[in-house]
Order: C-alpha cells, then structure tokens, then sequence
C-alpha cells in the first residue's frame, strides 16, 4: 500500500481502497453465485423496481406486509430491507415485530426512512427502530439528519429540508449526521447525492456517477435500499452500503449515454445493473476522506 | 384576435385560443422552474406510473395512505390528487380528512372516480365528494356520466356504461355531464377518449392526437390525472386539465411512432412527456367549442 | 390425426395436438374479439406487469381488494384471478368472500399460491380455497407440491422446496402434484419451469420455449396466471393454461433475442405479447405425455 494512501481501521483490520476494492468485488462475485434472498417490507410505489434491482444484481426478492410474515422473513432471509414509504395500518404492528426478529435473530437490516417528518405512524416506528439498529440507513441528506435528529444524536443541524421524499439539504451538510448515526448503530450510512457519501462511522467514502436521471425516476433511492440488502446478506454493512452505490453510479453513467429520456433510462439502467462486472464495479469512482 | 376565431369569457377575462395557448405554455414552464410537488392517494396497478409521469413534466410525487398523512400532503402539496382505483379499509377516514383539508385550505384537488358504480366504500366516498368540491375531475366518458348522476347533476344519460374500469359510452355522449359537474364545482372537467374533452362548464375544448396504444398500458388515464394535479400547482383547474390533456396526446403520438407494441410504447411515453417542450405543448391540436 | 400421435379424451371429445392447436388458436382470437375482463385479486410487487399483460393479449383488468368489490367482481367478470403474493389483513375477508362467489356463479378462477409457506393468514387462505375448487392453479415445481399437500392430495413429494416465492424442486418432481390437484378440482394445472408442464388431470402436455430473463423478471409467473385467466373467459380451463404457457414461451424466445437484459426484455416481452398471432403461438413447441 503506498503512503500516500489513506489506510483507516475496518473491522479491525486496516484497510485502503485496493483491500476496499477487493472486498466489493467479493461481494458481487459471492451474490451472483449465491442469488440469496432479501425480503422487504417496502412501499407500493416502487417495490416493482426494487424486486426488479435486486434480481438484476443477482438476489431473490419477496416482499411481505403481515405481522407473522414479517417475522418469518426476518429468519428466512440474508439481510431484510425496510422502507418507510406508503405507512399502511398494520405497519405498526408489522414494522416493530419484524426490527425486533431481525435484530433477535442478529440479521443486518436496511431502512430508508423516506417521508420522514409525515405522519404520527412513521414517526413512531422509526422512533422505535433506534432500539434495533439497523444494519445500514439510507436515505438522501435531509432525510439522514432528520433521522439523526428524532434519535438524538448530534446531526450539526437543527432544520432538517425534508420536502415530501426530496432532499434540500446537501450531502456535505449531513455528513456529521452520517457519521452519528453509523457510530450508534455499528453499522453503515450511505447518503445519495450528487456526490455520495457511504461511512461506517469511522472513515468516509465519497462515491461519483450516477444521472441526472436517477431522480428523475421514481424508486432510484427506494432500489437502492432493496440492492444494498442483497450485498448485505454477502457482505459487511459498509461493503454493502458501498457496493450498492458503485453498482448504481457505474449503471446510472452507462444507461444515461444510451437513453432520451427517464422512460428508457429505467429499462437502461436495469440492464446495466445485470451486465455490471465485479471488476467494473469495484474500479467505479470513490475516494476516502480521513474521518 | 381574428373575428373568426370564438372567444369566450375565462376566469373573468375574454380568452381565445391564442390566449389559451399562452396560459398552456406558461403552465409548463413554471412546473418545470418550480418542480412542485403534487401528492396523490392512488390505486396500486398504476402508481408507478403515476409518480414517473408526474416527474417526467417536471413535478414531484409523493404518495401516500394513512389519514394524517393525507391532510399533512394537503397542507404541503401545491394540489393533490385523488384516484379511486384500488380501494382499501383505511382509506374511509383517509379519502374523507384528506378532501375535506384540502377544502379548507382552499387547494385544488383532482379526482379519477375509476370504478365507479363498484363497492360499497368507493361510493359513499365518492359521493361525499360532493360536497369537497374537487378543482379537476378527469375520467372515461361512462366515469363521467355515472358521477354526474351520482351527484343528481344533469347529465343527459340515465344509465352509464362503466364496465369495470372501462367506458362504453362516447365522449360526444359525456358532454352535458362534463359542463355539469364542472358548473356544480366551479372547476374543470376532462374526459377521456379517442377525441378528450375539457371544459370548465362555460366553454368546451376538444383535443386530438394520443395513440391507439394509450389504452393497451395500464394506467394511461391514472397517470393523466397525476400530471394534471401537477399543472394545478401552477395554473388554474381548467389550464391544468388542458395542459395536460395536450401532453398527453403529444406524447402519445409521437411515442406510438417509435414503438413496437404497448411494451415499447410506455417507455417512449415517458421519454417524450420529458421531451416535449412548452411551445410543441401549446400548439398540439385543440379546438374551442362553443357552448 | 396420424396413428403414431397420442390421443385422449379432453370434454368427452377425442383430442390430438391438431385439436389443441386449433383450440389455441380460438382462444387467442376470441379474446382478441371480445376483449374480456379478467378482475384480479393480485399482489402489490408485480400488479402492473399482470394487468399491463392482460392488456397486452387483448384482455381487461380490474384490480380489488375490498370484500364486496371482489364479489361484484365475481360477478362482472368473465374469469378471475386471486394472487396470494402480499396479503393484507382485510383478504381474510376479501379472499374467502370471492372465492365463494366465483364457484356460486360457476365461474373459473385462477390461484397462484405463491408464498405458500409463510405467514397464517395465507395459510388458512390456501387451505380454504380446497373448498372453491379453483378452474386453474398456477404456480412453480415447490408451490404445487405445497398446495397439493396442504390440501392432503398425493404429491408424492413430502416436504417441498418452497424458498420465498422460488422454487427448488424441479418440475418432473411436481407432476403427480399437479394431476392430483386437477383430477381434485376437475380443472387444470400449470407448473412453470424450464420445460413447463400443463395438465387437466387426465393428459400431461409438456411446453418448451420461455426465457433465461424470464426468472430473472419479478412477475413473469403471476403476470401468466393472470393472463391465462383472460383466456379462461373464452376458454375451457385447460385450454386457458395452455394457451397462456404457449404465449409466455414464445414471447420469452423472441423477446430474449433483442434484449441486452432484464430491464428491455419486459419491454419486449410485452410488445411480443401483443404481437404474436393465433397461428404462432398455437405452433409454439408443446408435446403431449400419455397420463
């Protein structure tokens, strides 16, 4: 490792980003030949695309909404994502039994707390969620500082830009945030952006790429969220967090080049989510910022 | 303006289609400077559909279920949008709190009655409705009749012919009930079809274009409502529902020229929506009927 | 019909594959004719793809999930579809309502059991529907040995490999399953795999064709029981599962040769759903199995 290479701690071992690189090419190889599964609870607007991302990257899909469903899939499953989206009723038994089984049965978990700030529902179970630590939080800026907020934990910012499932703050302003949040949990926090950012608490990973179109179409974070549970159920929360977010810069540069609009960018960018090689992914633009 | 051209009285001031188009062409540039965000409670088939159509004109979409979220979207949406397609046990306190926010604080809202005349709960919301006033009701020529009867408005039709979420009368047939529900709301009225038809209940327009594959995807309608809510952020119910009646048809046209089949067709659909500029918009075939 | 082709009784009448071809054919083009309406009771995650391809064989959809409506639906369609995939608690009621109208009408209904396995609402569900005699069960290899011992039928199989909504037992290993089932209901049943398997109890057809992106799409599975429920409007329950397993496969091989992957195969796949004609698809590779 060169010296002029940062080289930080993870997992106790130090790491730099040849050791990063190797580890998410591990991580897509091992999904590949694995195709395990990572059940979801996740909102009705997008869960098409997040079970079509996730059997892209090579993963299983199955999404489940009942209380006893939830649970089952919380042992049956690798890793499990949660997304706050469409709160339905039974969501406040549901979401609670399942952070409970997952976290009893010691299995990482992914929250995306989208729409967070709306409604009394919401509020109370990602409430609740601070007791069963997610394996990796993702969200955009503002989303990431208002959960940082409602836990408690120092965020730097007291007015979270929260706008219906749209961001207005920037990802630098949640840094602090991220770092909080992933420090409580032991876990990972990935903040989508135009400049990711992806941290285990200790070190920082800015990541680049992507499209103007990924928000242009609804479910890029949502997706996201489902991809980074797969990597999950194959790797660290941080290597997942950051596979996650190579796979979607390198396939949102790759379909953007072959699409007019956000109609065709979506079915570019599945395919290229499938024809995205290990070695691609792993040489797709990050660099690591000393914490 | 030229003698032979109809001109007729809009909001107060003497509009003819010169004008019109004007309005059309300022509706999509400020959605597109703006980005507002217009919120929906809509059926599952199609809220996909609903929130990437809602996106691709240069809105935001955020959907959601329980009850105090609908009357926080209705205090935080620019206008709102309600569709009566996949009904759900919650949704009788959700529909009801949601419209009658809306109504107080005086947003305009657009209602798809699809399904009209199926299930106990779809019609006592919709019937209730009434008295909330939506800004756009958008439906198919039969959706608009049955609710114009529903409401004991004239409609000139005494039984529609809603078969599931189909039509089987002709928009000419929808006219009457289309200027009285409007007359009743004092908003716009937009119907469906293979020649649409909006009106305010003062003047009627009719608008062509569109594709034959429009109805072969699921959700064309739908997503029309979504995109209708969206101009309704920035521009009146009747410009709104225009608006977006014109874009549609646009895009239809020329979406069904580069596709294969109703596969092909969704995708370019949404690649022209976001193509399609303000001035192409405005001068997409309309013509203004007089009353 | 040439000595050295198997026969069998199909409705008391002596059939060939010249015979099932023909019937083929007529299915397609009835359904072409009278653009039936096929009302499903389907999932959230894959809801679009089932109505988009209903559509896209010249079918209609309607999608419920309160009780009443799945009645009224019972009534108003030709054929229905009930998609076990992601239950709500309202289906308790809902699921066991229509299933019960549906036989009282006499009319056919198709059930994909997916997920079968998980969670006690489905279970009861599952175990109820023995009592409504579905026309047509359609699922994978693992989802027919379930139901079939669930309902106590031989299956010949005693503990089935259902992961999630996958499967992991092949689909020779499901066929004493499946004629148990059919010889139960008195209708068909259809296992989807590499070679698929289609029977009415009696007679065994074997279907080749399809697409390696065929599994790699969620909703390739639920999607074909909802379109085999638009043929079973026009068709006898066999000839439905048949003609419905023949589309799927041919418009998996053609669609698969344009595609780079998953994202433009759904794209193709549904423009070769509208595109295949009654001659072709009643010629795609099937053979028949002596019982």
């Amino acid at each position: 490792m060169p010296a002029a290479e940062p080289v930080f701690l993870f997992g106790g071992i130090i790491m730099g980003k040849e050791e990063l690189q190797k580890a998410v090419r591990e991580a897509v190889q091992r999904v590949r030949e694995k195709n395990p599964m990572a059940p979801s609870i996740t909102n009705t607007v997008t869960i098409n695309l997040v079970a079509n991302a996730q059997l892209a990257v090579g993963g299983s899909a199955a999404m489940v909404y009942m209380p006893d469903e939830g649970e089952a899939m919380a042992q049956l499953g690798g890793a499990m994502y949660i997304n706050m989206g469409t709160q339905m009723p039974i969501y406040a038994e549901t979401l609670i039994r399942t952070a409970r089984a997952l976290r009893e049965e010691g299995k990482t978990w992914v929250v995306d707390p989208v729409g967070i700030g709306v409604g009394g529902l919401r509020m109370s179970v990602l409430k609740s969620f601070k007791e069963f630590k997610p394996g990796v939080v993702r969200g955009n800026a503002s989303e990431i500082i208002a959960l940082a907020n409602l836990w408690g934990l120092e965020s730097g910012v007291k007015n979270d830009g929260v706008r219906g499932v749209d961001a207005t703050d920037s990802v630098d302003e949640a840094g602090a945030a991220a770092v909080s949040v992933a420090r409580f949990t032991g876990g990972a926090v990935a903040v989508s952006g135009v400049r990711d950012l992806v941290t285990d608490g200790k070190v920082v990973v800015r990541c680049d790429g992507g499209s103007k179109f990924l928000p242009m179409i609804t479910g890029a974070g949502c997706s996201l969220g489902g991809v980074v549970a797969v990597y999950a159920c194959c790797a660290s929360p941080f290597i997942a967090a950051l596979t996650g977010t190579l796979v979607y810069n390198l396939a949102g540069e790759r379909a953007e080049k072959k699409s007019e609009g956000p109609g065709s960018f979506q079915v570019h960018f599945l395919d290229e989510l499938y024809k995205a090689s290990a070695e691609e992914i792993s040489v797709q633009s990050f660099s690591i910022e000393e914490e």
